[in-house]
């Protein structure tokens, strides 16, 4: 089935796959705010580490009124930005359209689903290195994975669909269980963008110190044994933590996404990569002190940083 | 018994207190190394907001071996320069010297007893906001209480003599249980020391926001727990977090000494205030997992501010 996909969020995330799609030939629609003239005369332009590519004709709407209905809904939005798919997204959908939330955090499906009862919806993580670096530019420096998994899909297949094609636009795409999946990109999130912003430290030194590691580790182990307590369909072992240290210890030094908001004065994503997780292994019975501990230090700098 | 004092580190601590003794007639003697020379010729000034005075003569000494032997022996130095009791205090000393640690944290004499079996060793808590800001020039700008208590004194009337002469000094000298006071100092000073450096805030800011507000308090508590595990003679009650923001909250916004030090690129005090106190409760059973985030928060910072 030919699948029409609409980008609401054309940036590092939203601009490069949704990039990849139309690239491939899919029939993609991009919504934009300020860079709509700029797209609209000299389309999108993708630097990539695994090859450059450009798209001089993109079909790129200054509003979600001018947008024909689609299948597939990309949201690429920072999550601080979810309250505008209130207004953004009824132009766009139909009875079965999949809303694809590719962003970082727990509890987005949950907030939009209360939104828009009976909606599809799906939710994404990418491990893509990819940031906008001027209007219709994306600088994608490495990585570029997408787990793909629904939460309420009334069509499953339709999620499949949307995985093949991926697959088929050179994306490394695959279908999770979402729960399992958030929780286990949130073992990484957690500790590093908070730590990254609080001491700012690059990924790397923070891994390599004794201290910080021990620290990032601590705070890995907690949200393990939070996933374990909430019942996440497939276990996180006890060797995830090493792994994930081991991981960053071998990647280049690394800003993740909560740093370079933090250093470009842009809100941060608290609520759902921190507040929700905590609050969902709170009811499981679970506290996850030093992580509890970062989610405050980060409420007060967010706040002094506007 | 007219009692000989030893000054050791005259800066905010010493550079007050051992100025009031002597302003007040006592029998005083200052180590300095670096303002021997402009101490030597001008004297010491103190401007304090409790009425400034200046010592136009001290008995100043470059070295230690040129000192005369002391009754009592004030340690006003930053934690971090203890390794050079070691060799300052030998020429200091006979049989009954009583060396008084006016110093923060824990564990302070208990590592000097370790090196000096058998020395008479007392311990002090300052609440004093001063410190050195020029040769010779020390800045008070608030507060000034003193409690002074015996770790192993072979003479306990010496400590008792020690505060009589503080307090015909003008400080608000106090004797007290040793042991309670640094816990309960501690409960102070654990949260408000760290998260001024980590968070870069002013004592304010940090009591009023709620979210570090609620840090602060949870550290606080995290403190007490561990001094009742201990098992500290004098009780911390469950109203004393409360009441230690309280206080904070209307006092004039402060950076505290850790603050003061990291922001001066000098080496922070993480070993008696943090990790001792860490050690000692963990050998009680107890662990305090957000002051434990913290202390490695600040081993990381500490090193990379060198």
């Amino acid at each position: 089935m030919k699948l029409r996909y609409g980008i609401v969020g054309v940036g590092g995330i939203g601009g490069f796959y949704g990039g990849k799609l139309a690239f491939h030939g899919e029939d993609v629609h991009f919504l934009l705010h300020n860079d709509y003239r700029y797209v609209k005369e000299h389309g999108l332009r993708i630097d990539s580490a695994a090859g450059d590519f450009i798209l001089p004709r993109v079909n790129a709407y200054p509003h979600q009124d001018q947008m024909p209905v689609c299948d597939v809904v990309i949201v690429g939005l920072k999550t601080t930005n979810n309250h505008l798919l209130k207004d953004i997204l009824p132009p766009l959908i139909h009875q079965d359209t999949v809303v694809l939330l590719i962003q970082n955090g727990l509890g987005l499906e949950a907030d939009l689903a209360k939104e828009f009862p009976g909606l599809s919806i799906a939710g994404g993580l990418a491990f893509i290195c990819s940031s906008k670096v001027g209007p219709g530019r994306i600088s994608h420096q490495d990585y570029g994975a997408l787990n793909v998994g629904s939460y309420s899909c009334s069509k499953p297949e339709i999620v499949q669909n949307i995985v093949s094609d991926f697959v088929q636009a050179g994306v490394e795409a695959c279908l999770v269980d979402l729960q399992s999946a958030r929780w286990k990109k949130l073992v990484w999130n957690i500790p590093y963008n908070g730590m990254t912003v609080v001491l700012n430290g690059k990924t790397d030194e923070l891994t390599l110190h004794p201290a910080t590691r021990s620290l990032l580790r601590q705070m890995m182990e907690e949200v393990v044994a939070a996933s374990r307590a909430i019942g996440v369909r497939e276990n996180l072992g006890d060797e995830v933590p090493g792994q994930m240290l081991e991981m960053t210890e071998k990647m280049a030094p690394y800003a993740p996404s909560m740093k370079l908001d933090y250093d470009a004065r842009r809100p941060l994503e608290i609520e759902y990569i921190y507040s929700r997780p905590l609050e969902e292994a709170r009811k499981a019975g679970v506290e996850m002190p030093c992580v509890a501990a970062l989610e405050r230090q980060l409420k007060f700098l967010a706040e002094k940083n506007r």
